[in-house]
């Protein structure tokens, strides 16, 4: 009886209200737009906030599709053991190579030709998986096949990135030593011209270069007699050329990291990079991989956000999901913005390197920011997982100890600071002295 | 002769390194080569890091640049009194209205009918100048405006939409009740509807309510007899219709904010906004303002960062000018970074906005990233100005203060990340209880 | 009956478990120790965490209580207007005087000759209410009655102390110029001998002076002949000295702030403070008000803590106090992280300043925390207080603005940075040469 | 000619400021009091920036400096294989039963008996090699010997204590289990009472046991039947209890961790801790354990400090010390900062609760902070490092490993952060419902 009047109260209520809009008849009107508005409204989808698949060409959207099919099924399987006991899968690269993925923007060659922004998508795929198989490839790709492409000769060019494109060599980059990382102007590895022999006498120590214990061939720079900095292509089986491998490290652990030791090797003229000379050379090399590093990490902050997110919502603290903690969740918005504001920058990166507007600074800028951040969403993720955190069948932790590299090399965190300080202000600050 | 000779020691220098290049007469190529580089070589503008400029319309350009223009011209020289004591210039809005920037994506009725991104290129000049000015001008546009042309009657646009577009009357906004901020549902404001006289009359209190103090009209939000919350056009003279204006406010002083006080206001039936109920009315509008934020304070952001830096230019402390100092580079190279990455992710949004395709969360994700990232950035510049950094005439305190309301207005920083992270997780973290 | 066997049955189920220690006889023991626990455990005072009030003589605690009624009895009611509008209550300076607390630390010549302990609780308690009556004090304090007392004649002791002390007269410390901030050695006011007249004649314009708009005497830095600093007392009423106010200031509005300008102001040697030439003069003094500042603005920071967890424990969103939400939880438990052990090394430094074990670095570490920390707090709080967090009568906003300057005067966060750098590297990396 | 007269000119100079004290005859006075000023001057010691030394006993410094040798020369050349190859040292523990810190601050029972404050001093030492082993030796002294000091009987501690103390056996302490971390009052392990035998039979899962798999004895905490949790001591041996090692951990490499895998192990009811039920039980070894953590994460941050400024005075780029650059020292002051702060706090602590004036939340509020703070802390100074960051020769990765596990365990980061929120405000944020 109660019940039944207060039925009535209420729609009697609801009737005065809703009489204005009924008595011109739009109630239905209304109802209409509203449908409207709920079949409009796009649905949110947290994995790409910001719709950076409807900015890609079809051609990316195959390419990142395949190669990330590969990613997944073929690299991952592999990971926890290869990072756990420092094994590099040398096969890798071939794979890699049958897929296309090695020095993928070179034109001819063997090389795939794609755009830039497939070259990004590539680097973002692997990554997401490890940052070490990103070195392996940014490597071969960037820092080895791009120099001879760019500065060799026609002879070089054919000598090398066809097989190099295959993975069927596989190459390394020396360019920092023990004592100059960040300054390489001050490189004391030597190369001295015979003009008897037409060869080049180098010696030197290169230092932190990745694939070199397992490399075939090795781009090295060294500083003639004229005091210019050029690149020389070696190889391994030359006399002096040692290539030992680094112990004990704790990051990029499923790649091989090692040291290249030129006692007095002899090189022939022909292995000189003719097109180049002075820092322009591996800087240009640099900023190759610097762009796809831009991408890389940020593949590896996604998986660290969603591997988070996934075992917050299966993890149940206190009767509930961990993800329906505030504390969690401000994190994961936190990452979220990071990651989809990255990767938009990185988009438009890659267009303007595809049409040749791009300069260094932008890729010194992106290189910063993307793994910065990645790094501090690692970190977060991994807190997130709690004691599970540091184990590595959750990934999370090796992606941490990754990122500590993949921040610090090809210009680290403050350098990239003070390269952006000086085109800001045109005043440098890396060395005291003016 | 001197000059002679070392040309002559410099080139056989070069030589020795030079003769394999030289001796296949490649010299002139390398020169050539490397001077294409040169010329290729994108000069990177600090001002504007990835191109956004490249990637406007047109008109978009024309709009912004004579916009920027007037704001510069005609804004700037009044703001330092205007926000030191306290004072709302009402004439702005109608010179805004003579500029067509109000309203600016409303098609018909006396609007310009622009793009999105026209529409935040708006924003983004006129926070540059000051918060308080683009907050007069988003609560006309997206507050008041877009909600008479999404829910309102032909009627209603009619009378309000053209006068309103030329700034010859001010609306506010009002859906903050003391009591409840992040919480609207929770709103006491009462709309009853009398059959006899086809009014409704509403009561209760609104809070924090920009332009209310000089406002002609309020679209107001009011719980109804059936629960749900509606919109109202309420008009300045009706009977128990107050708006004083808050005191003691040192954030946004060059406009004005108040109350609005409702006791039995009578307000006609045609007043009404039929096309909506319940909270997406107001949410809608609340959208609708988030994006022109989410420029905004971008916008406020670059004239700090600006002014940072040519304040550090210009003061030379320990014989260098401050910005010679890596302390001083790593706040401007941060600062530039989050600029540049949050403007881009601005323009996407801007265009899914205009192909119908963006999403609630997309925005919230943009107002807080743009806001948090300004609030910290305009704090780092007023740090750089030391002392200097608290007067008012070199405009960074007064970013400082605003950008505090800016953060906090239309979604506090926490409840977005609250938003972001329900989408993420599919659970809501607002309310304790499930 | 129902209730009954449910007890039985509890019962049973406890002696399971309890059957070890029953048999034994324990129970009772076990209850008893529990009891001893519950009765021992210490409450946890989240106004006081490790006990901050227990390591203080009773005295210290006498001065600072009686000292905090006063601030909180008549310095509170008069601090909302006097911000506001700028206005600076001179009265508060004699008012102090009769209170003993200007120039504290000081044996005879009328001051009270407190420990340094006490003189930073007084510090915390003033500043709890407004930095800017800190900062006169302060300045009263340490830069005027301290430089008078340390380097000054007897004459000059006994001429101002006892003025000074029983804040009849008000002072101000002349250092910072326009153009020099953190770098005073390059100072351009300059001081003249004139043999024949015993005079020095000193020009020059010293900047952001706090109380030199109302000041009667003057504590001026200026080169001498022998590019040697020293230290002058001005008068107001001598002949070319001015001391315009700066206007348009948003931080520290309830003090004065001005410049003093000297136009060949003719100064008799006896004003010479004759006991100290050099930097060390002035930064002896900057390091006595540093260490003030060190405890002032923790207890600014205080302040801002206590009123956000009253506002979020009043203040009642989704049907709970906003205390409730975690975000809201950890803020807050940062802060009084953040203050307790701020607290606690600022008690460590002023018992080795009163064992004369202190040193000017350690200072350093301790103004740069607390002010960082403190800045951190107040806008961290601001954010808790929402909307309201705008409105001076919350009072936050202002302590926000205030620390901005705090934490800027005295030495800027950063400088204290390459101080301690200095320190801890035995390189400057002030300068960019070597 | 031209210096002399220069000479003379410049004494002329120095006589016209100097005359005034000269006159007076006050040049000497300056000149000793300004030598006094010198020799009093304190030398600031960045090693110990606050004295901490100067505030503990003779007896503490004694017991640190002999453990702090052990350390460096026993523990420090074992640490980097243990590390690498996964390697628990067994005879460590004996090494340091043989110097009695184990257990130190139990009276009697062959225990040291020293102050709380010696203990975290300890700790510091102990965790400034590596927090692995000072993780052992927590669980020892504190997760082990004190439960039985505190909760068990005469018996008890007659039989365990001595052998616990020499480090002939060793203990491992289970309360997390696979589904319950932050949590416990949800654990699913089970303790039966079987009146016949005189038995309890305990079934369950921990994991994340510090010591697990090669502990002696087992202090496990299960669920009566009663609903109330309570204490049992396991050995080795038992039928159905196992220690599966867990594999694949990147953090606390020296230490073993496992599991304890119970299937209906059967416990003589004189294993039971008689003294305790409920959380407070495991609670309040948590407490003692965290009051160590709160010491010896500051010791880890220590070490990472000195290493990074050692590393950067020696590594030369661009012609100076990395220690040189700004960005680096201001790092280093950071470094400084928090360490000094921290560590303050730590031994008012540990005063405080050597005179029984402890809560909880002290303890809480201290855990939280150092190991964030030494978190933070051992990731810059990894970034100092560069490249070389990486390896585990230069030991700072070592440590940020160990770190995220020490940030993690005895409480999250978070989860402190909640009980000081509760503390703060008396509302619970750690459950949904109310």
């Amino acid at each position: 009886m109660a019940l039944r009047s207060a039925a009535v109260r209420l729609l009697s209520n609801t009737q005065k209200c809703a009489v204005v809009t009924t008595s011109r008849a739009q109630g239905t009107v209304a109802a209409e737009w509203y449908d409207k508005v709920q079949k409009a409204k796009v649905p949110f989808n947290w994995r790409d906030a910001l719709d950076l698949e409807g900015q890609l060409t079809e051609e990316e959207v195959m390419i990142r599709d395949s190669f990330r099919d590969y990613c997944q099924e073929k690299l991952m399987p592999r990971i926890l053991m290869a990072n756990r006991h420092e094994h590099f899968h040398r096969e890798i690269v071939s794979e890699m190579g049958d897929l296309g993925v090695l020095g993928p923007t070179i034109k001819g060659y063997g090389c795939a030709g794609t755009s830039y922004v497939a070259y990004g998508l590539i680097a973002r795929e692997v990554e997401r998986v490890d940052s070490g198989y990103r070195s392996v490839m940014s490597v071969q790709s960037s820092l080895v096949m791009h120099p001879i492409n760019a500065y060799g000769t026609e002879a070089q060019k054919e000598k090398y990135l066809p097989r190099l494109a295959r993975g069927e060599i596989l190459g390394c980059f020396g360019l920092t030593e023990p004592n100059h990382g960040s300054d390489p102007s001050s490189m004391e590895t030597k190369a001295k011209y015979n003009p008897s022999s037409g060869t080049f006498t180098i010696s030197g120590a290169k230092t932190w270069i990745t694939n070199s214990p397992v490399a075939d061939i090795a781009v090295v720079w060294a500083k003639c007699e004229d005091g210019r900095v050029r690149g020389f292509i070696l190889e391994r089986g030359m006399k002096g050329f040692a290539t030992p491998k680094i112990e004990g490290k704790f990051s990029l652990r499923a790649s091989a990291t090692g040291m290249i030791l030129m006692d007095e090797v002899e090189v022939p003229q022909e292995n000189l990079l003719p097109n180049v000379s002075g820092l322009a050379g591996p800087f240009g090399c640099l900023n190759n991989a610097r762009y796809g590093i831009a991408w890389g990490a940020l593949g590896a902050a996604e998986f660290c956000f969603h591997a988070a997110r996934q075992y917050t919502l299966d993890r149940i603290q206190f009767g509930v999901p961990l993800a329906r903690n505030q504390l969690m969740q401000k994190k994961m918005a936190d990452m979220l913005t990071e990651i989809t504001i990255g990767l938009q920058s990185c988009l438009t990166l890659g267009r303007l390197i595809d049409e040749k507007k791009s300069a260094p600074e932008m890729i010194s800028l992106l290189k910063r920011n993307s793994c910065g951040k990645a790094l501090d969403i690692a970190r977060q993720a991994r807190d997130m997982l709690g004691g599970n955190g540091i184990a590595d069948e959750y990934h999370i932790i090796r992606h941490v100890m990754n990122l500590e590299a993949v921040n610090t090399y090809e210009g680290t965190h403050d350098i990239h600071a003070l390269i952006l300080g000086r085109a800001i202000t045109g005043l440098q600050s890396f060395t005291v002295g003016k």
